[in-house]
């Protein structure tokens, strides 16, 4: 049989690279595997960037055996979606992984699957998602099996080559990591609250969360 | 006037990280401006990793201010495409910045844009990229203005914030990479041929060279 991976995107606004960095590299796996964007609504969505993309419905996937839930800049739209959060509260009486990204853990908390566990969730969404009775851990990547959450957007591609390193050893991890030319170099240091500097921090999290509470219900 | 952003996708197996990271950071720049993926056969399309996403056609965009090029499985078709090449030859007159990433300097190339200047592409795809002309730099992003290149598939992430701090500064480029939470860590240390195992370099190379020259003409 081979494995069915499900990408749940039910933000109205998902973030392009939250469902893009996984699946890169979950796409490289070794093994035999069908791979699904599901959402409530089937059909073309919208990145919050603007690229359209298709999506399957959720009846198109009634067991997979790995979920990952990305992220989106609207997060109280996902966390209320009444659909998404039965469909993933059926997933988890089998599924050996379900996977978060940004703002996806939220989506998780709010179907009531992540109480009293440890996950991570994008910087500015800690409180948030520590309201919904998750024990938030502020790192980048965080397994409390079978949870694997990970920080804001990029952060999915490391959590994907993690889960690929518990799934797949070492060699195979390298050969995707390779593969995709993983060897990060950006321009300057400023991609956590710690390492950037503080106006920017202070301004940064001003406007998302600014963003985000505009959309609270 | 807002500044237009062209994302030219002409392989056959364009490659999704290789569009959606240099979008993540582009279309966060705190400018007005319009972002649009054109390809010479617009409507629904496919990339490498099954993701379907939604292109316009190379008119939409007659002038665009920066064109991104992103790389796919499959260089040889892109290559070869003459609305694909005219399209750039067309942009090359006007374009503050063209951009690519991976495979897509190889399009650039064949288009005869890049002779005698300097780029970079995928670690595995140096020497057909040297053998169109090219002074290849096996850099992780080289710039050679208007020409701007990222190596493989997770690159785009890195040029498209050198480009960022090109254009807006450090305080934008910081703000954007935490934003994104662009702070990489991944499990293990394999993302170069430097510095994966040299048999792990070795069968990838191997896997993906054979791959790309099955296709070629």
């Amino acid at each position: 049989m081979p494995l069915t991976i499900a990408f749940l995107v039910s933000h109205r606004m998902p973030t392009a690279l939250d469902l893009v960095g996984p699946l890169e590299v979950i796409a490289r796996w070794p093994i035999e595997k069908r791979l699904h964007v599901v959402a409530p609504d089937a059909g073309l969505k919208t990145f919050d960037t603007g690229l359209i993309f298709q999506a399957a419905s959720l009846d198109a996937v009634p067991r997979a055996d790995i979920v990952v839930v990305p992220g989106g800049s609207d997060p109280y739209v996902a966390m209320a979606d009444e659909l998404s959060k039965a469909w993933l509260r059926a997933q988890r009486e089998h599924a050996k992984w379900i996977a978060s990204v940004c703002t996806g853990s939220a989506v998780l908390a709010a179907a009531g699957l992540l109480a009293g566990r440890r996950a991570t969730t994008h910087w500015t969404f800690r409180e948030p998602l520590a309201a919904l009775g998750v024990e938030v851990v502020p790192e980048r990547v965080v397994v409390d099996e079978p949870f694997i959450s990970a920080a804001g957007v990029s952060a999915g591609i490391d959590m994907a080559l993690e889960l690929t390193l518990r799934e797949f050893g070492r060699d195979t991890t390298a050969a995707i990591q390779l593969g995709m030319e993983y060897d990060p170099a950006p321009p300057i240091d400023a991609g956590s609250p710690d390492k950037a500097p503080p106006e920017i921090v202070h301004r940064v999290r001003e406007r998302i969360v600014r963003f985000i509470s505009a959309q609270r219900p």
